[in-house]
This record gives structure tokens, C-alpha cells and sequence, in this order.
């Protein structure tokens, strides 16, 4: 018999919950030396933790996303998770079976303590006063969380993009806890490229006006700004072919050119739409930090290359690779690959042929899941 | 005997020229509809016309350039034409050989009528009331220079990026006029990712309030706004692995990580260099005039098909691609050589092996200044 739930696929109605922890001045120390307090971090979970706290598995999200990654709120709520085809009954991340656990990350605006934050200090929003974050520093703070949980040891750290940096993290500081790692559409390292978008990103949000040094609460936001930033975020979300098979060069509403600057074309309306539904619900100085954490990521860094940092590591570890993603392309899921094989780690790599770009990971699901499921099962029953 | 400038390669001390023609409301008949003059054209040329007027090559430039593509306007002069590399005695465009031409396009801010010329009819800056204009426009100007300078058959119109545009247009518009055309590192129509790309600079642009809907001359430019537009621009001219071995993740002037939001990597302040240089040199109602007219470029769309236009063309054909360029990337050079054979139309192709991106057709010399000698000598010598 199936319920309801497992018949659609759904994890159905979920509710965010709330973890705080620290205080002023002691909470997590940040790599900028900084002891940061308090932490609040907005999680969300899906599926029944066993009695042996085997089959836990975190998801962590990227640039823009949150703790809610499956479900809905209520039964009208119109969206569901971000990752909804990927977490559920039945599917790659399997929630008969395994209990996923999803919080937003330090520095996000999405429940999360971040630059929009009150900071109980001065009773105001940190803005530009918040500390700078590192990946790293995001994965102190779910290491906190899980802690909080019981959680000995996570079955899996599944996460795509700046989820995948996070999910490297985790495996190389706290290979004690992690049993697997899942990485996808992710780089070891940001290059000279991904750090010149940031800085675009950036450069657009703090030419805004209304950005005023960070201090806009209360206040109107650097909307334009922020949408300009989010407008060439997407570009390099999305693929030439996908663009061209979606939208190519097709009017907007017209049969012939209007000699004017009107969104003429149907690619600018659905760029300017997402640069401004963005700004409903993202904060500009969060856009800042998590962009400038995604430009300090070397994880061979610390640790005197890729090889040595992978050395410390436990995990068995899944890379996936997608052939249209220009963001991170292949190569650099290559460089991981043969790093963690030349520290004689136990890794699993495919590159999945697919068209939709840097998204693949959150649009392309049927391959994805298998390759997940197969991978998180093999892991959970010790094959 | 070689004379200085022979030895060095270089064309020399040169002079601009500027040719006006038309008056208020009598001009060049825009693709909107509209007569539009007085035009002034800048223009420069390099090395002599012969008697017959049968060596003249017209160089086409690409977004950011200007008429000024070889040789020094004083000795002291810091920088070279932006084509230095290509044109002069013994080079890719000999003039020693060839008489080489190149104007600044319509709708520009160096020396040719665009947004930031006076209006005769007001007397202030046009600003936004210039009229939208489109690569074929800018190619009926070059046309009434051609004819001012009693040129009857264009050896080869040669340029890269947008100048690979004009020169398709050139093709295909006045096939009696142009024996010859090289187009590098282009393409036939502009896809919907570069769409995008144009349309986050002119939102970058648009976005800063000293933009002021076009009306900023005499006053603060919009300095942020335009710096903004060209870095992601420049982004897109250069390549992952160009930016990759050029800067990589080199720190500026650090040893280790600094924890603010100054420029940490060399890319970073790279960028924001490139930004600000160009807003010393280029006008931003230009980048929006010019962005959009590349927009609207699709050869062809006017002629129910690329096949079709080709059909129309006497000329031979030069087609380059450049395998980093990811603007304009080697697919959509072999669509332009699928096209022109199928039109059965005399075509030569060459996709150089160059790491540069789509600024390889500026940085690259010596395999594409071989392959454009070797083609124009060819037409001239009539084999």
C-alpha cells in the first residue's frame, strides 16, 4: 500500500525549524579569526531518523537556494522545494528510507543568521558590519547543527555547485562524520573566471545607489543592482544550446523588430523577470558575502594541494560532472577525480550529457537520481 | 631599402580624417524608417591607393573600436591603432601593398556621429533621441564614405566580431562592390546568450541613475554603470583558460587571504581596471546604440534565410574561428561556411587553435596575419 504522498512523490507539508546557538563574541570561530555569536540556522528535514541515526543525509544548497529544498508549506502553496525532483518517496534521495536534513547556510537570508540579521549588539541589521564567511565557515555552522542532532555520523553530503564546495568541505574537516559525499556540478576550487562574475555581481550591487554601504534596511533595497547581478548569475546558470533551444532569437509579443529599448527579444523579458523576481526574496549583502565565500574556495589551500587535502578524507565519494555546464565544466570534476584517486580514495565520477547548463543539477533528474540512489544505497548497506 | 617605418612594421604617424555628409532629416535611410543626417564619418587610411583603385581593403571594427587601427598619432604616442599587429608594411594587411581604410561605425563615440554628437536641429547631445540603428546602417555609411572616396570595388572588407558582421552585411548588401570579405571570430546572427549578455550591460548601464534616461553630457557620466557593462563584457572576450593562466587565483599583492571586500585577486582588480579605463574612452549611450544593433543582427532574416542572403554574393569568402572563443564560438562560423557552400559561393575556413577567446582575433597574429595575406593576395592577384 502507498499513501497519498508516496503516490505524488511528495514529502508533502513541511515546516522550518529553528536551531540557535552561541552568543556575542562566542559561537563559531570564523576563519577570519572572528569567535561569531549567536547563530540561528533555519533547517528543514524529510523522512524518520532510525533508531541508529544511520541514515541521515545532509543537503546542502547552492548560491541561492535554502533550507526549504522539498515539499510545501501548505497545501497552496504554488512552489515546491528547490530540490523537490530529487527528494521525496521513491525518489534519488529516498525519504522512505533515509532522513534528509536541509539548512540555509551563515551569511544566507533565508532564516539563516546573515547580513540581514539584527545584530543584538546594536539592535540593528549587521549589513556590511557582518563578518566575512568562508565556505568553510558555513560548514562549522550545519556542523553545530547536526551535533545538535545526535547526529554521529552523516550517511551522505549531497550538494550541487556551491553545495558541492560545502559537501567537499565536510568530507576533508570532518572525515570522522561523513560516510559518503556527493558533488555535483561542482569545482574544487573557484577559478579566475567564476571569481571575475562575483565580482561583476558585485560591482553592479554596490554601484546601486540605495545600496548605500550596506545600509539600506528599512530603507529601498539596491533593487537594481541586484538584479543586474542576478541577470549574469543566470547567464552562466544556463547553457548557449539551452538558451537557444528555449528562446533562440523569437519576439516578444511582435512579428517584426521595434526600433526602440524595450524588451524586444523573449531571452531579455526572462532575464529582467528573474533579475527582479530575485530581489523579492534575496538580499543584496547576502549576494556580496556568499559570493565573496565562493571566491575564497580552494580547498587544497589549507592543506598544501587537492591530494593532501583529499588525504585526510574518509568518505566514498560520487562526482558528477554535466557536459553544457561552462561554469564549472568538466574538467575541473576531472581535476577532483584524479586527486581523491591519487589519494587512493574510494571515488565514483560521471558526466551526465545534458543540455540545460550549470542547472543541470537542479533540472535533470532522471539520470541524477539513479546514479544518487544507487551511489547513497551502496553506502548505507555497506556494499 | 627599407625605410624606418618598414623596418619597425609599422605604419607610422597617421591622421585622422572626418568626411560629412547629408543635412537634417536627409542622410542615410535607417533600417526604423527614418532619413537621419548630417553624419560626420572619422576615418583613417594606411598605405596609397593605386591608380586603379583596385587595392582597397576595408577594416570594420568590433564593438569598442575606432577608426584608429595602426600607426601612432605623434611620436610620443603611448599606444598603437587597435589592429597594430596586422596592418602595416609586411604584415597580415600589407601596406606596402594594399590601401587599408577603416571609420569609426555609426552610433559610435570616436569621431563618427552618435549619441554624444550635437544635434543641429536642438543644438544639445542627442543622447537617447539618436535614432536606433543597426549593423546594415552602419554599413550604408561606410558605403557613402567608399563612394566619396571614388572606390568602385572593395578588394576585402575584413573584421572581426561585430566587424565580421559589417562585413557580411557589406557582402551581401553591395555584392558589386566587394570582391572579397573575411570575417573573424563572428557570426551570422546573434544568439540568445549574446543577447543577454548585451542586455545585462545595458541594464548595468540604465541602472545607474547618472544615466539619466541618456541625458548625462555636461554632467557625471554614468561612470559605475558603464565600468560594470564592460567588465562582464570583457569576460566574455577573454576564456576560461586564458583568465586561468594569465591570473589564476594570484592574490594582488598578498601572501594570504585578507577578510574584507577590497580586490583580493588579481582578476578582481584586473577587471575593475578595464572597467574604469573604458569609461575614460567610451560613451555609455554608444554601448547601449551599438549593443543593440548587434542585437538586431541576423543576416539572414531579411532574405528568408542565410542560404538566400548568400546567394546574393560575388565575393569570396574568408571564414576564421578561433577554438577558445566561447562569444561567438567555432559552430556558428561553420553555419555561415555551410550556408556560403550551399549557396555555392567560392569559401575558404580556418578555425586557429588559440587559447585567447574571442579576443584572439585581435591578439592573435601570426597564423590568422598569414591566412588573411595569403586570401587577399590571392583576390588581388586575381588566382
Amino acid at each position: 500500500m502507498f499513501t497519498m504522498d508516496e503516490l505524488t512523490g511528495s514529502v508533502g507539508i513541511v515546516q522550518p525549524c529553528d536551531f540557535e546557538f552561541g552568543r556575542v563574541g562566542e559561537g563559531v570561530l570564523l576563519d577570519n579569526g572572528q569567535s561569531f555569536g549567536p547563530v540561528t540556522v533555519r533547517y528543514e528535514t524529510y523522512g524518520t531518523l532510525n533508531r541508529e541515526k544511520s541514515n541521515a543525509i545532509l543537503v546542502v544548497h547552492a548560491f541561492s537556494g535554502d533550507a526549504h529544498a522539498a515539499g510545501k508549506y501548505s497545501p497552496e502553496d504554488r512552489y515546491d522545494g528547490w530540490w523537490e525532483n530529487m527528494i521525496g518517496p521513491g525518489k534519488g534521495l529516498d525519504t522512505r528510507r533515509y532522513f534528509i536534513i536541509c539548512s540555509n547556510v551563515l551569511g544566507g537570508c533565508r532564516g539563516t543568521t546573515g547580513p540581514s540579521s539584527i545584530d543584538p549588539s546594536t539592535g540593528r541589521e549587521y549589513g556590511m558590519t557582518f563578518p566575512v564567511i568562508t565556505i568553510h565557515d558555513m560548514v562549522k555552522v550545519q556542523k553545530v547543527l547536526i551535533d545538535h542532532l545526535g547526529i554521529e555520523s552523516l550517511l551522505c553530503v549531497v550538494g550541487g555547485s556551491m553545495g558541492g564546495m560545502q559537501a567537499l568541505e565536510w568530507a576533508v574537516e570532518y572525515p570522522e562524520r561523513v560516510r559518503s559525499a556527493a558533488i555535483l556540478a561542482s569545482t574544487a576550487r573557484l577559478t579566475a573566471q567564476g571569481i571575475a562574475f562575483d565580482a561583476v555581481g558585485r560591482s553592479a550591487i554596490m554601484s546601486d545607489p540605495n545600496w548605500n554601504g550596506g545600509d539600506y534596511y528599512g530603507k529601498p533595497v539596491p533593487a537594481r543592482g541586484l538584479a543586474t547581478a542576478r541577470m549574469v548569475g543566470h547567464i552562466t546558470y544556463l547553457s548557449d544550446e539551452s538558451m537557444r533551444t528555449k528562446f533562440g532569437r523569437r519576439l516578444r509579443e511582435r512579428e517584426t523588430y521595434a526600433y526602440d529599448f524595450d524588451d524586444l527579444f523573449e531571452i531579455e523579458s526572462y532575464l529582467n523577470h528573474q533579475g527582479d523576481k530575485f530581489v523579492e526574496r534575496f538580499d543584496a549583502n547576502s549576494y556580496i558575502y556568499i559570493s565573496k565565500a565562493m571566491d575564497y574556495f580552494d580547498l587544497g589551500e589549507r592543506f598544501g594541494g587537492l591530494v593532501n587535502a583529499f588525504s585526510r578524507t574518509r568518505a566514498k565519494f560520487l562526482v558528477v560532472s554535466f557536459t553544457s555546464d561552462w561554469l564549472y565544466p568538466t574538467y575541473q570534476s576531472k581535476e577532483m577525480v584524479f586527486a581523491l584517486m591519487k589519494a587512493n580514495k574510494d571515488v565514483s565520477f560521471t558526466e551526465i550529457s545534458c543540455a540545460y547548463g550549470h542547472d543541470s543539477f537542479l533540472l535533470e533528474t532522471e539520470r541524477q537520481g539513479k546514479i544518487i540512489s544507487s551511489f547513497v544505497d551502496t553506502v548505507y548497506e555497506g556494499r
